[in-house]
């Protein structure tokens, strides 16, 4: 059993309104240091394979069909095996 | 300047009715591997600060502050250095 995280954020060159919205607030708060904030969605998923590449596989598929827009977005993966005993949910 | 990548998840005792729908989805799509699937949102914060501590204590506090739902959401920050080179955007 594998855990793939999957970092879906917006491509470079789209404008991020979200993530400016929250650098302005930020700003308010006190936080000058910041200088840019950039927002995206990460989807967790649980796979059930024997190997960590087929885990991956699965995963890289379902961003490019279901999780990523390919036109505006970009996707990073990351699996990590899980030890059994440890329940998913 | 560094990068923080705040990453914000529903605590798991909370349903996550976008997962679920995600999964079933996934599961529609022939990935009958996926045993579970968990949504959240990634916040990439730029931080001009001379160490990386500094950093990563502003991240923090921005998301106990702002990103993240204490009720609900817990998060988890990771700090990397950017060299000055690379434009942020």
């Amino acid at each position: 059993m594998f855990k793939a995280t999957v970092i879906v954020t917006l491509r470079r060159s789209i404008l991020d309104p979200q993530g400016q919205a929250v650098h302005h607030a930020l700003h308010n708060l006190g936080y000058a240091a910041v200088t840019q904030v950039r927002m995206g969605k990460v989807v967790e998923l649980w796979i059930d394979t024997p190997t960590a590449q087929a885990a991956e596989r699965i995963a890289r598929e379902a961003a490019e069909k279901l999780l990523a827009n390919p036109v505006m977005e970009d996707f990073h993966v990351t699996v990590t095996p899980l030890d059994v005993a440890t329940p998913a949910g």
